[in-house]
Formats: structure tokens, sequence, C-alpha cells
């Protein structure tokens, strides 16, 4: 299915319900999707329901924690869309696992969370940016025939805990400040390459079906992960003029 | 001419030519504008331009450090648009005096920065703040009548100055440490009441008149006063789920 | 009273009951110190105290927020202490005016926190600092002949609020921050010059005469001042190969 | 050899020569003190010239970032010290991998610096911490019985990029981000126990024989290990009523 006049694709990440939905949802109405999570389960409704609507998905599950798996994943990417695919935006949304347990009755688990977590955000990072700097190089002529270019974008979904560690948090705080470090890592290596790393402080409880009792009197207290989705996409509209490299994400009535 | 079916508008303080014009500009898309600036000079050429292209804009010439005068601002927007006149958005775009000066040279002149900045910033935000709290209580019967709403919002623009201090920029960088203060606090204190305030760290030499001979040799190096305007504009759109309160805007090239 | 012989002294503003007293004593085991405050009132017992006790006080009320105040002050110093008089420690510990006010019952009092913190800060640090760059200079011989020298140390009390706004603490955080902006920009420009530029974030309720019957029940949960003061002297004995620009104190129990 | 009479100790993990013998000899003024690294060859001369200067040290090589090998080497303390054994002050000074290669260019060991120095980190405070808060609720009888108590202390040695991803740095601010957020969050644990954790941000290059060819012409533009030393015994001297839980150490002449 190689082909000459490939347009550019977005993947993401963490494409479970939610968040990860949301965000598929926005950039399937520009680009074609690539969608992975570690079960086929959560991705068949969101795939469907992309291309039902007149977007393209493609749902591959993957363990993005594992390299290996990474690798062939983007295999079958190259495969389905062409040699010379090239990536407009990349979204690392994959959860870190949270929990707050007392330090001192925490096993080995305690660093599961940081584990996958660091070798899930810098796979997948060196997995795709290969193909955002091609997509960042494209010259002018190429952009013409094809949609009008927003620079590529590599977005990593961060949170309270990536600014703060908190008690019984170290776990998943470990997890969201290395996080922060790569995406500022890779900001400051590839943004002179035209590649836009930015990294989302989400300050709150997520609107999904899981939070849906939580809040219920307080209307608006719970993040609309559509917004999220609108804010991710409107980093990626920002011209290499103007980069945002981080911004936060949280209702009018949190404390913070 | 005061109206019961008065729309809401738009304030901003510091209209000069640059980021104030192109911000004047964006929000003109939507609202009237009122844009304040010391001088009729450079607000005159901006508001006729707006005007001819199908905007609404008022220049008042204000001196915003001024309480005095800022109070006889507000009297004249009432006056001009209806006693029942809200404000959708506010924009503190005044620009702090730079100076790096070795800081045994500086004379008096080393806290005018500062004073100005915190008078004019303190000023408009309490000038504008009660208008904008009676936006957010408009009732949903009164938004259907009029255009969609989007929370109101009071936006501050910071600089890289506003994050860290530096040798010889000391009045500076007091000036934006304080303005970052007075934007935190507004938005803890105001946020719950459905006000977005928000604090943009502007990264960068932005693109204007007075900058164009620098770094003319590297294409989008300097900030584009659109893209500030963008962004500002994109802060607005939030919904009161999601605001954020922070964010940089820094050019692809730029180190930090 | 000018010696060639004169040691290098210590100055303490805002050398008032609770931490600036216990600064001032802590400095005296040391150097003759020169405290200062608005009234004599709270200096006599201190200085009186002081000299009883072995070391040697000047007190001298001063109103550090006016510039020409703190000329004469300086001036009387010098007198005093011999026109070659160097300062081996200045402290700036001026309070500054809390009030958790909202932010529209506030007039114009909101800017006097902001505006007496400033003015006191940078004229106290544009008074001391040539006269620490002078100790900074002195010649290895000069100080064979005195005492071991540590480098010259200019220290700002912070707060809380010096990194954080909050709700109804505009003012009082705009002070705190333009403090910081200021320490951070002196330790730029002067660090280099060997002139050791410190900020310390108190973070907790300081266990004073003021704050006896707070959280009686909980031992250690205020500062205790001597602590305080012990490590601004820590801070002072650090030579310029390590020298800590800022650091926090705060009370075990705290939350953050 | 365990006595109902045993002293606290000290542990430093990471006591190679450099800071880590610094700190070692420092804490062995007051403690005896157990010191750890992957191999006996920079132990030994360490310890024997602890031992010879009237001080007790115990080196027992340990792969840190092994939690079986680190819980054996526990036991061997508690065989040593007693089964009374109490652990008044622990220091993570355990090298994270430095490497500054292009992000693209790293294989897999790009996340070996992060694994280690998190499984490391997390172990020795697993390991460490029941020590401590042993040491830390010793009743005032016991305490007078024995030499005045400080607080038990628990020190991670941070670097700049424990602030601040960099280009090519992933790997390094991945690992020290972590440990940053490790140190917070037990801090924010066990601090109301009355541990005291503490994080020091080195923020230059250290005086080393590795470095010594650096800098030759700037005198003290390297971090005396002394007096990392030092600030690190400082942090432990405080008491629960005044901890600080973050300070950084920079040589005169370092821009940040």
């Amino acid at each position: 299915m190689a082909s000459s006049l490939s347009r550019p694709i977005a993947i993401i990440a963490g494409a479970g319900p939610g968040t990860g939905a949301a965000i598929a949802r926005r950039f399937a109405q520009t680009y074609p999707v690539v969608l992975l999570a570690r079960s086929s389960t959560s991705l068949d409704p969101l795939v469907q329901g992309i291309n039902q609507n007149g977007g393209t998905a493609l749902g591959l599950p993957t363990d993005v924690t594992n390299p290996d798996n990474m690798d062939s994943t983007m295999t079958q990417i190259r495969n389905h869309f062409g040699t010379d695919m090239t990536v407009a935006a990349a979204i690392f949304n994959v959860a870190s696992k949270f929990s707050r347990t007392p330090f001192l009755d925490s096993g080995s688990e305690f660093l599961d969370s940081l584990e996958a977590t660091a070798r899930g955000s810098s796979a997948f990072a060196k997995a795709v940016i290969p193909f955002m700097l091609a997509e960042a190089e494209k010259s002018p002529a190429d952009q013409q025939q094809q949609q009008p270019q927003h620079p590529p974008t590599l977005i990593f979904t961060g949170a309270t805990a990536s600014l703060k560690g908190g008690s019984g948090l170290g776990s998943f705080a470990m997890s969201k400040f290395a996080v922060r470090a790569l995406a500022q890592s890779l900001a400051r290596e590839f943004g002179p390459q035209g590649l836009h790393v930015a990294h989302a402080i989400i300050d709150g409880i997520i609107d999904t079906e899981q939070t849906k009792d939580f809040n219920r009197d307080r209307p608006d207290s719970k993040i609309d992960p559509k917004w999220i989705a609108k804010s991710y996409w409107f980093l990626h509209t920002q011209p290499r003029t103007a980069f945002t490299q981080e911004l936060d994400i949280r209702p009018y009535g949190e404390t913070w």
C-alpha cells in the first residue's frame, strides 16, 4: 500500500478510552491515525468509530514498553502507509501506574511504574522521531502539494506529580519526573531541527467512565478529555516561531 | 449608547505596535475591543485598521499605572458600551522597562520598572475583574441569546525573566516575577468563580519593526506576534473544565 | 574612631525581636554587628544584651525603605567603624507586610508591601555591596592579619510565598517574588566577584513571642529562630568554591 | 559484636574517591561509618585512613542497585553493630552514569543510568529507613545516655540535571529528576515522623583526581568535596524544627 503521495500520519500511544480516545478522534480529523494500546479490546471500538466517521484509523496492539515490540509496530506502520511515511504528530499518553502506597510496604513493584514508563516513553520517542524529522525536512514544494504543514509535534502527557513528589507517591512521581526530563531533553535536542516537543501537566481528575461518580455535584470539576485533545491539537498548530514547551491543564475549582 | 443587548468586550492594555496590536486584531475578530496605550499615536492607526476591517475598536490613551487614570478610563468604557457592559477578555501586555545595568550604577530608576509594572498590573486587574465576574455569572439563558460564551480570561504577558533573574537584570526581573506572583494569586482567588487567569512566558525576541534587523539570516528565529495572539486566543477558548494557567512560547532555535 | 585595623562588620536590617534578633546574636559571636530597625524600642534591649554578653552591637533606627535614610545610616556606620570599614555579612530580614485580603477589597495599600520591600531590599543591597566587594578583595596578607575570612555574604529572607502565589495573597507574594528576583540577579552579577548572595525560603510559622499560642500541642512545629540564624551563619561560612544560592527551612510536620 | 550500648551509625552509598570519601570522613568524626561501593579497591584506602585517624569505618563492597545485595549488606551491618543498631545518617551519593549522546544514537544503554539509579536509590532508602525511624523514636532518656542527638538524615546527591533536561542528556536527566522525585516523596512521607530527607543540587564540576586538569587557571572554580561534606553535615545537625529539604551548591564563578 506504499505510495509516493502518502500523507503524514499521527501516532497515539496509550489510545485507551478517555484521554487517548479523545486525542485520537481530534487528530483523526486531519491525519490518518495509528493507535497503540496493550490490548485490541480498547482499540477496536475506537478504530471502528473513527473509520465510520470518515477518518482513517489503524489499531495496533503494542506493548510500547518493549522496544522489540515497538520496532515491529513501526515496520507494520511503514508496510501500511508506505516507506516514505512521515509522522506529523506523536502523542505519548501511556498512563503510569498510579498507587499511593506507604513506601516501606511497597515491594519490587515500586519500580515497575518507572521502568515501564521510562522504557515506553524513550522507545516510543526513538521509534517516531526519525519519521518526524523527515516530516520537518519536507521542502516547501512538497508541502504545497500536500496540506498546509504544521511542524511535527511530539507530546508527552504529564501530571501533577510531574512537578511535585508526594507521600506514598514516590513510584508515580519518579515516573512522571522522568518523562518530563525526557521531554525537556528532546525539546532542547530536536527543537532546532524543527521538531516541536511539548509536555502537558494534566492537574486534576479526568472525566472518564472510570471517574464518573467523582464530584457529581460539582459541574466541570473534572477535566474534559476533549479539551486535553484540543489543547494538544493547538500545540500542534503552533509554527516553529512560537513553540510552547510546557503548559498545565486544570479544572477551574482545583487547588494547586 | 448603553444597551441591554451589549456584547462583552475585550480590553488590551499595552496595545502598541507588535504584540499588543496582534492581540488586538485577533480579539477584534470576535469582540469589540478597547485598546489602551500611553499615547494615541500608537493607538490611532491600529484602531482605524480594525474599524476598517469590520471590527469595532475604541482607543483610549491611558496611563495604566495611574489608578485614577484607569478609573476614568473604565467610566469612559461604560459610557460607551453601556452600564451592563461585561468583559470577556482582558490582556495586560504593558512592557516592563528593560535595561541591563550594573546594579551599582543604577539610580532611583532601578525601581521605576517594578513600580510602574506593579501599579499597572494590579490597577488593571482591579478595574476589569468586576466586569469579568459579571461575564462569568451570566446565566445560560443570557448566553443563548448571545454568542457562545468562553469563560472570561485575564492574561498577563511574561518573559524569560519571569522565572530567572540575571546579572544586571534585577530591575526587570523584579517586575516580571511580581507580575507572575499576581497572576498566580488571582488565578487561585478567582478561578473558582469561573475567571480564567493565565500567564504567558514569552521567551525570545519578538519579531517587530524594532527588531527587524536581528537574526536576519535565521528564518523563524524570532517570535511571530500573530502567534502570541493566537495562543492567547486559544487560552480564551478553553472552558472552565480545562484552564491553562501558564505556558511558555519560544522560537524553535532558542536555547533555554 | 576610624582605624586601620578595623574588623569587618555584619549588618542586619529588620533586627526586631524573633528572627532578626536571633541572627544578630549569632553574627555578633564573630563580628561587630550593626542592627537596623524602624524604631529604637525594639533595638535597645537587643543591643544592650549583645554588648553585655561580650559582643559589639550598634543599633541605628533606620527606615531602610528610604534610600536617603539608608545613606545617612551608612555614613554613621563609617564614622563609627572607620573609613576602611568592610562588611562581611549583610542580612535583609525586613518583613513584608502580610495580609490575606480579597483582591477587590484591597485599596491603594495593596502595593505598599511590594513598594516598601522593593525599595528596602534594593536600597539595602546598594548600600552594603560596595563594602562587601571591598571585603572580598582583601588580599590574603590582610586576611592573615585578621581572622580567617569567609566570603562576604548577603542573605535575603524569603517565605513560602516566594515560590507560590495564593488567594488573597497577591500583595505579599509580589513582594516576596520580587526579592527572590533581586537575590538571583545579584548572585549572578556579584558571585563571580566573590560575593555570596543567598535566599532562604522560610516555610512555616516562626516561633516568636507573637506566635507563642499557635500549635501549643505540637512540639517543634514552629521554626526555631535560632536555627534560621545558624543556617544563615552556615551559609556565611561556605567558601566561594561551594556557595548555596537557595535553601528552604521548614518544620518537620509542615505540609508543602 | 552486638551491644545494648550501640551508637547510631552513618551509611554512605557511593563512597568512592572524591565526594563520597569526603562525606565519609566528615561523618566519621561523629559516627561509626559504613561505606558502600561496588568494589573494595576504592573502599580499602578510605576505610584504612578513617580507622587510622581514630574513626571507625567498615567497608562493604555492595551493588546498591541490587536489592538482594543491599539486603545482605544490611544483615552484615546488623551482625557487626548489633541488632539494636540505628542509623543517624544515610547518604545516597551513587553517581548516575553521565553521557552526552545524541538520542537517536543511543541504544538500550539509554535506560541503564535511570534503572540503576532508580533501583539503587529506592533500595537504599528502603533498607535504611527502618533503622532511621528507630533512631528518630529513641526516647529522650536514651538520648541522654548517648551523645546529643540530631534527627536522622537521609540525603540524596543531585546535579544540575536534577532541575533541567539538556540536549543529549535525556538518560542522565531522567535519572536525576527521578531521584529528586523520590527525595521529595520521602520527605513528605517521613518528615512528620522526624526523619530529615534532603536533596542537594551539586551544580558544577567537583574537584577530584579525575578533574584535576579542568579550570587549572581559575582558582576555586571547582567544588571542593570537603564542602559538600560540610554542607551535608550541616543538614544533619538541623533539628526537626528547621529542616532544609533542598539546597544547591555551586562555585562562585559558575553561570546558571
